[in-house]
């Protein structure tokens, strides 16, 4: 019937999203998604603040401004200034989730053909996005230290990539390696911004996530010790990991011609995102109870990251390595010898599932990796998942499965 | 700073956004905005509905799949089955208003260059939307029965326009024109789309605010009756007229292949449209709350359509001409002799606003056209703002305000 164009002539759907099939099967234990634990919603604040939203019910039912209720962008200009990160309304813009963000971003900005850099491994939505603009994509290597900036200067002084548009990167427990960029790197990271004129794309939605060790300042704060540097950077964050991913509340920080861009594009693309989960979330922000409700996400993710680790490390000895993270939801591993496809079919079979490091590269993929989330499960599944884990790497061995 | 690219090298706003910032002005009367009626909200229906959506909270706050709620999609199902449209769920994909469909369709199916036709005058957003798609728009007149669907066929068959993707029309009560195209150019519509191999993009979202005259079947549900035509045929729906814009819920029935790419481009737009409103619009359409409420808000906006083409009729007499629509929100006028532009200062002037024509054309436009909404003011403002704007008209030619 109807001929498709490119980039649409044969789509394939989130690599994740295609293992969503599995979810239902009972019993299943899943590390694979990236949802945050239902269990710790604030179930009672949030329905608190629906009642106080619904009080101005005309807010909540009529369509908003296209860049976010005003009340709500004060809520977040409060937010980022106790993050550190000082920004004027006309710089903010709230998005369906901060995946609108880098769409919106992308549309703006991005002209098919156009180099874009991102870390790798990277998070499969971005790469879909970059696919969908038709951007030339070219992968810059992360660590556990995060994204590796001496191999970006060295890329940028080569001169084998020219006017990068951007470089995207979750620098603070990434998804998927969990890693934080150090405070060193995101000062070079900067610099590099300035000199070669490119945007540094900050996404950040599990920043407030840190269940163990020291703050690193965002790249967005940094900026006040960079000359120039703010015009270089953008920053999103989101309400989905530290309040809920059903308000759909994402947001955008930009030079403020940027911003003025993408939302004369927001206006073609939804006019506003919805709001009533805006004016709910402008409540509850206001209310305070972010502030109160998110040290027992944090503290509990911080227990299942170390329940993960452990179990990791108690089932499978030294065949998996994997840097333990300090935050967000996500724990990084290879299983040396493997191919962590192969794996997750034995680990299907044993109700056990997670996401092949494979959905995460744009190239140069390592099949021994595995994204590993501890945020959904609780404990006593964590820990009967890490052993179904083993019993499925021991099935996968004994089949013969070849190594890559 | 940024160098920017083509199509947002110079990128202006909605025209009728720009007019927002009068929208405050102290006793200001507005027929500009394409607002629903606040004060006919069905507040405690959708307060209940929310209350019981919320007896699952999880359902309200975890992520939801891509394509929609399926509580929501079986009631939308039920919903376009009232209306003589029998959908699969493959077929539809519910969207952050019916605004997010077209966006979402035009990245699927239209590349740069691309011949797209669109009826005219036309909705803007959907001008803005081909705009930032760098479709090759062609325009097809519209007169008091819709789309002139005769020209139409003349200039598919003078083979000056070739391989069009699609044709954009609001076929029933349309915006700006509040006409609804007759069932005979709709059959008519149908057998070019299926000779020309074109699709026919049927945005409805007033189709279910009919106060007078008789129904006549939406182009999706007269496929029946053409051969093939189906498989050429998108259709919008949204609850934002009928039910409330800040709920965000539209809805788009496409077949199946095209469905399933849109839902693909979705995954990296927004991964789902807010779960929360979702479910709220779920409840509200299961109870049945829609079918008791719509009347109530056909009539008043019978009696407000009445009351504006009345009064504009006694205050303007010979030098107005409109159709009295039957349904929708929106009468299209015209003003011999004068540049609505023009008359929009000194309508301002005189607290009163309308939307100038000139807004709603890509080419070839009509200076002396406006647009008049009667579904926002009340029944006073409406007699009282179509005597500001008689003082408005006598007001420029007071001042020898050029014709044009």
């Amino acid at each position: 019937m109807y001929e498709f164009t490119a980039p649409f002539q044969n789509p394939s759907g989130s690599p994740i999203r295609e293992l969503f099939k599995y979810l239902g099967e009972p019993g299943m234990i899943s590390f694979a998604g990236g949802y945050p634990a239902s269990d710790l919603f604030d179930v009672d604040g949030l329905q608190q603040a629906a009642a106080r939203a619904y009080q101005d019910s005309n807010r909540c039912l009529q369509y908003g401004p296209t860049d976010g209720l005003p009340e709500l962008k004060r809520e977040l200009v409060n937010l980022m200034a106790r993050r550190g990160v000082s920004c004027a309304l006309n710089e903010m813009l709230v998005t369906t989730g901060s995946q609108q963000g880098l769409d919106l971003l992308l549309r703006v900005l991005v002209s098919p053909g156009d180099v874009v850099l991102t870390e790798q491994p990277a998070y499969p939505a971005t790469l879909q996005a970059l696919k969908l603009q038709q951007a030339k994509t070219v992968t810059v290597p992360v660590d556990a230290y995060g994204v590796d900036v001496d191999y970006l200067a060295t890329l940028l002084a080569s001169g084998m990539v020219t006017r990068p548009k951007l470089l995207y990167t979750v620098p603070t427990f990434a998804n998927p390696t969990g890693a934080t960029l150090t405070r060193e790197r995101r000062i070079a990271l900067l610099k590099l911004a300035v000199q070669y004129k490119f945007l540094i794309v900050e996404d950040d939605p599990y920043g407030d996530l840190r269940f163990s060790g020291e703050v690193v300042p965002s790249i967005v704060s940094l900026t006040t010790e960079v000359e120039g540097s703010r015009d270089w950077v953008v920053h999103f964050a989101s309400l989905s990991k530290i309040v809920a991913p059903g308000l759909r509340v994402g947001w955008a920080i930009a030079p403020a011609e940027i911003t003025r861009r993408c939302v004369i594009a927001k206006q073609t693309v939804d006019l506003c995102s919805a709001p009533w989960t805006q004016a709910i979330a402008a409540e509850y922000l206001a209310d305070g109870a972010l502030e109160r409700h998110l040290p027992r996400i944090a503290a509990m993710y911080g227990r299942k990251c170390e329940a993960l680790c452990n179990e990791l490390r108690e089932q499978l000895g030294d065949a998996i390595q994997f840097h333990q993270p300090e935050g967000g939801m996500f724990v990084w591993a290879r299983i040396d010898g493997i191919d962590a496809s192969e794996l997750l079919k034995r680990a299907i079979d044993n109700k056990v599932m997670f996401v092949p490091g494979k959905a995460f590269f744009a190239d140069k993929l390592d099949p021994a990796s595995l994204r590993l989330s501890f945020a959904a499960p609780g404990l006593a599944e964590i820990q009967e998942g890490a052993k179904r884990l083993k019993r499925a790497y021991e099935a996968a061995f004994a089949a013969g499965i070849p190594k890559h």
